[in-house]
């Protein structure tokens, strides 16, 4: 039995997630653990709710941490929201507003998908056409930023027509907390969820979730349990409300905790207006590099999200010999393509602490040597002088 | 805003779960993370998977962990076995027995609660009864150690009688694992859970899980989809799967998948039979201990868990002041007894790495000095001495 212990390469992460890990995160994690009800571990609790609300931008009272990735969030949301039988419709422009579908239906709602092209935002008039022909639906969920795709939506607009046909707004904001802004106050959504492994840079396993005061009261007219135990908000509340006592329901995971709460304060430090432009700063550089190159941003200008850039593949590479390539000769991730944009696309992401000068050099400049190698069709030795021009005019 | 860098308090453990962390794991859960489809990880990923087999005695190829705590790993269990209408009898003589039932309920089944006393095992021939008066039931569930109550069935002899009656078993081993023996294949068990923060001495956040060949058969053949789209094993095993090619399904928790493969490294190095070992060993010592100090331990000889140990607490004594002075003054944290036990009973955990001589002698001591500044009906000064004349006279 090989039962050795695991030393990981060191990667340079610019894939869809995990993005890079700050050092202080992993620090971090390695700290003592203590019990889940120790006064001590309470208070870091009570801090941690309070900087994911600074996060969120909400005064939400029910925010924090679902014990599981992002996956997970996203069924807490629906499964404490849907009851059998309400029609929720869904925006689906992507792999995860697919995987809300799933998560209706499994929730025994009844899912009214609405369509929009991979790569393209969520159009809010199919949203309005959609409302108005299903009026008795109750409940509207859309993905912020597509990880899928790097696609974003307008949030706000979206939640607006949802809460002018009485509907609750349940977003996916996995890949947008704490790299574009979300606004949850200020946009008034309902129910949002994230992810620990994008923007925040933590490692991969947590999901931060908030809820507004109107999924609260739907939570708690509930005909019907909901299906999953350990999902209960009920059962979870007396765990990680602030009733001030404890009641037992799981364990919860308490280093994966100190990560997420240590790069809760790092966001903090930073403040959301500078990470929101640094990651704009970078994306700038790295499109420059990109179209340089001669390769092209398949989003439209307006929805690409920088932390996440798809990269259309020249006509002819083998897209998983390029990806091989990086992470063999400069240990470097980018993702691939999903569902209906596989092979169409790499996914480069720069997100939380992966976004950075150093890896947007990196990256053009691996990418210039790897497609030279196997003759691509692009211009040669101009990314990276391209991408630091744009970080100097940006000065 | 307190946005300050977290730092724990160093604790001894001795509660319930979680157990002291070994510093090879915390040491593991730092290392960098790199990508959860990188071939490094996914290599790490068989390693852990057979390293799990090892623990649990098994051949099963679905051996793996679910990204979530213990009681996502029941869920699991559940969700997956149990159609609705399926009939399922639980055998509850604590805690988890109860959140068994509760599983049963949501995943719309009927549950057949057989109940035995708290902080006793689970009576067979209660079993066997039931069976008889539900030949229709499909699926017996129980808890081979309650956490809740420190008591141990007999799980060999419970899944000989749900098989002889054409029921698969459920087991939770959460507490079981690496501290007293759990023999899925000669049980012939099929659907095991448990948890990585008990005798597996790593953090919370992880809940292992093995499949039989048979439970595998009822999941193939169900004639609906799972409630949960996280836990759906068919999903989930695209990733986990032994089929060589990793299908995304959610983003694994990367560096704490580090943390368990660590301690499966651990007690692979130490090996199962010498684990069992220890806690017998450590239990026998705490045990003359607190029986020197006129202390009874509430659970039947024959069913007293080596890792969980029940002691009643003393007339006239505050619980509550008791397990606080321990923590303040010690930094020793045990637990307090839950639900029909709450109030009735410390459970005094020594699990896998909390399971040494070291936090014997510590807790042993320091309860001496509580209960004594307390005037508290006890022998003083004799429990360490007890102890040590157990090891000794064991060596």
């Amino acid at each position: 039995m090989a039962s050795q212990s695991f030393h990981p390469p060191q990667r340079t992460l610019m894939g869809p997630g995990p993005s890079d890990v700050h050092p202080r995160i992993l620090e971090a994690l390695a700290r003592p653990t203590i019990g889940h009800l120790d006064p001590a571990f309470v208070e870091m609790m009570e801090s941690l709710k309070e900087l994911l609300r600074y996060a969120f931008q909400t005064g939400n009272t029910l925010t924090m941490p679902v014990s599981a990735p992002g996956s997970a969030g996203m069924e807490t949301c629906f499964v404490n929201l849907v009851e059998p039988g309400d029609k929720v419709v869904v925006c689906r422009n992507g792999v995860f507003g697919g995987r809300m579908v799933e998560n209706v239906e499994r929730a025994g709602g009844v899912a009214v998908p609405v369509d929009d092209p991979w790569g393209r935002p969520v159009d809010p008039d199919r949203l309005e056409d959609a409302l108005k022909a299903n009026p008795d639906a109750r409940i509207v969920a859309f993905v912020h930023a597509e990880t899928s795709t790097g696609a974003a939506s307008d949030a706000a607009v979206l939640a607006q027509i949802a809460h002018r046909h009485d509907c609750l707004v349940i977003v996916d904001a996995v890949t947008s907390l704490g790299g574009i802004p979300v606004r949850v106050d200020d946009w008034d959504l309902d129910a949002v969820y994230s992810g620990t492994q994008k923007c925040l840079s933590c490692t991969p396993g947590l999901s931060p979730v908030t809820f507004g005061e109107r999924a609260m009261e739907k939570i708690r007219g509930r005909k019907t349990r909901p299906q999953s135990w350990f999902l209960d908000l009920n059962l979870v509340l007396g765990y990680w409300g602030s009733e001030g006592r404890r009641t037992y329901h799981h364990t919860a995971p308490v280093n994966a905790l100190y990560g997420l709460h240590e790069a809760l304060v790092l966001l903090h430090e930073e403040g959301l207006e500078s990470a929101w432009a640094r990651h704009r700063r970078n994306h700038a550089a790295l499109r420059a590099g990109i179209e340089a190159m001669g390769l092209s941003l398949p989003v439209p200008e307006a929805a690409r999200l920088p932390q996440l850039n798809a990269v259309s593949i020249p006509a002819g590479v083998d897209d998983a010999a390029v990806r091989r390539r990086l992470l063999e000769d400069y240990s470097l991730e980018i993702g691939a393509g999903l569902g209906a944009l596989a092979g169409k696309v790499w996914r480069v992401g720069l997100m939380g602490h992966s976004s950075n000068p150093r890896n947007v050099l990196l990256f053009l400049g691996a990418l210039d040597a790897v497609l030279g190698e196997m003759n691509a069709p692009i211009e040669r030795g101009v990314a990276v002088d391209a991408a630091r021009r744009r970080y100097r005019d940006a000065d």
